[in-house]
């Protein structure tokens, strides 16, 4: 993946690992292990690149990005929890190897790291951003127990979950590196719009992604009755008894290999892949055209790469 | 409680009732629940207390004060999930109530409020104190599958859960109302003297406090297992069959009301709750002491009050 700037990569990776140290050190190591099992850095990377493009110096901006870092790992964690998800980018998640408690702590324990070095001029913008991802999370969670979840209640729900803290990272990396209000807004733009895409291509990963790629069962959205965008897309254009009984394998918990292969089908039945690909691109062209006022730079380039790379990933 | 200067608890219930509104409305319930069922605003009272002492107006802290709330109801909802406890303050606690997946995303979303209103001046120390609550925590939950507590493990542990945010409080209300330096390191000292005390006076409460008044069980701590400071300085003084028979009752988990009964003679027997007062006490004479150098004010009189109703208190 040397299209996220393995340069950034390494300087977050190793501030990242001088950050998250300290006793009791079963806590410290549930806080690393998530962390150390991977990840694409996109945040810390959208932030630095951000201060980059507006002529700030990477420093200026690295331990925020951390700290986005520290925001997306926190949620991540808790989510786990809440979803009982056993695995998280191939490796058993937190609760699984520490225990349910530990695991609260460790989540709570970057939360409150990422607020310790966070650079004061954005501690608002990333608090804002952390209330959202909260807001959202409970939107996910109480879409599971309904049948019908409307398109515009879905984005809103990946606007606060997913959405907001992509915008946090573009805007704090170019207010850090000093950027005025009406460029800082082009960024917002930016963030807010990759962040879109950005979920709805990772929901569609959900579905067609390769088992061994996503590190998690292909079908586990369904069979946790998620409320995706290529699920809500596919109940839509489905009408009868096909609809009946996408319906019914959604709503039903635990599903066989066998149910999910068959709603699999209807999904692809429904052409429900090919219209959340368009959703995703019309926002990735959102996000490029917010970037035109940026005056060119290797970081400018570096943005669009990403825009391109969001919609074509295979993790 | 008149002495916590009802005119400051409206004032900060006021903030806190405007602060925690938004949408979905089952996650914002979850997250007022704890907040209405009472609580003494200790903290938030510290903070404005600690900035009037020094000159600085009521208007200047109230939100960072808040924040202190905020930050320690989080923890207390979390706290209740991972011990497992189903009262808090008399009341059912968040997640008995709406269940333990909203009840992790209200402390969450607590937390990022007190960071989103927090004064940037002080985000780092309140963010800091959070750090070490959690490693606090985490030492607490290792405790109670340990047989022996040593008094130093004990008062790390407390010093990190319960007195760095106290220290938070009256440190960051000074701050913010203009202290200098040497100033602020006599409300750092008075506040975390003031914590050790509280906390070794709650855990003197946990053991002969009045159910009705405590909105908990009594003996809780011993079917929990809890390395409480009581129980930690009866077990340094018991000794032959009682010592084993405390430590017994202590390792066993759900224990009946007569092995409580027998586990409470023999605290009272080993002279423990005289000897933690005596602890309490000390910690509240250092406090006080380190008012010495403020100059007097009502708002001093209030915290030296303060420290003398901590270790008299029913609640």
């Amino acid at each position: 993946m040397s299209i996220l700037r393995e340069d950034l990569v390494k300087k977050i990776n190793w501030q990242l690992n001088a950050i998250i140290r300290g006793k009791p050190e079963k806590l410290y190591n549930a806080s690393k292990h998530l962390i150390q099992s991977g990840g694409k850095r996109i945040r810390p990377i959208l932030c630095l690149l951000s201060c980059e493009a507006v002529g700030g110096r990477i420093e200026d901006a690295l331990n925020t990005a951390v700290a986005l870092e520290l925001i997306h790992t926190f949620t991540l964690i808790h989510d786990d929890i809440m979803d009982e998800d056993d695995l998280r980018r191939g490796s058993p998640s937190v609760h699984k190897v520490f225990g349910e408690k530990t695991a609260i702590l460790a989540g709570d324990l970057l939360f409150s790291k990422a607020f310790e070095i966070c650079d004061e001029k954005v501690k608002k913008i990333l608090a804002k951003a952390s209330v959202e991802i909260c807001e959202g999370q409970e939107m996910d969670i109480s879409f599971e127990s309904r049948v019908e979840v409307s398109l515009d209640e879905y984005l809103e729900m990946i606007g606060k979950k997913t959405a907001v803290l992509f915008e946090a990272s573009t805007s704090s990396g170019a207010i850090l590196g000093g950027a005025e209000r009406k460029m800082i807004e082009n960024f917002e733009n930016y963030g807010r719009n990759l962040g879109m895409a950005f979920q709805v291509y990772d929901d569609i990963l959900g579905i067609i992604g390769e088992e061994g790629k996503l590190g998690k069962p292909v079908g586990s959205d369904i069979a946790q009755g998620k409320k995706s965008i290529v699920i809500i897309d596919a109940f839509k254009k489905l009408s009868g008894n096909e609809k009946n009984r996408f319906k019914e394998i959604l709503m039903k918990r635990k599903n066989s290999k066998d149910e999910i292969q068959e709603a699999l089908s209807l999904i692809e039945k429904s052409n429900a892949i090919e219209n959340c690909k368009d959703k995703a691109k019309f926002y990735i062209n959102n996000a490029k055209k917010s970037l035109i006022e940026i005056p060119g730079s290797d970081a400018k380039k570096s943005l669009i790469e990403i825009a391109n790379f969001v919609v074509e990933r295979e993790i």
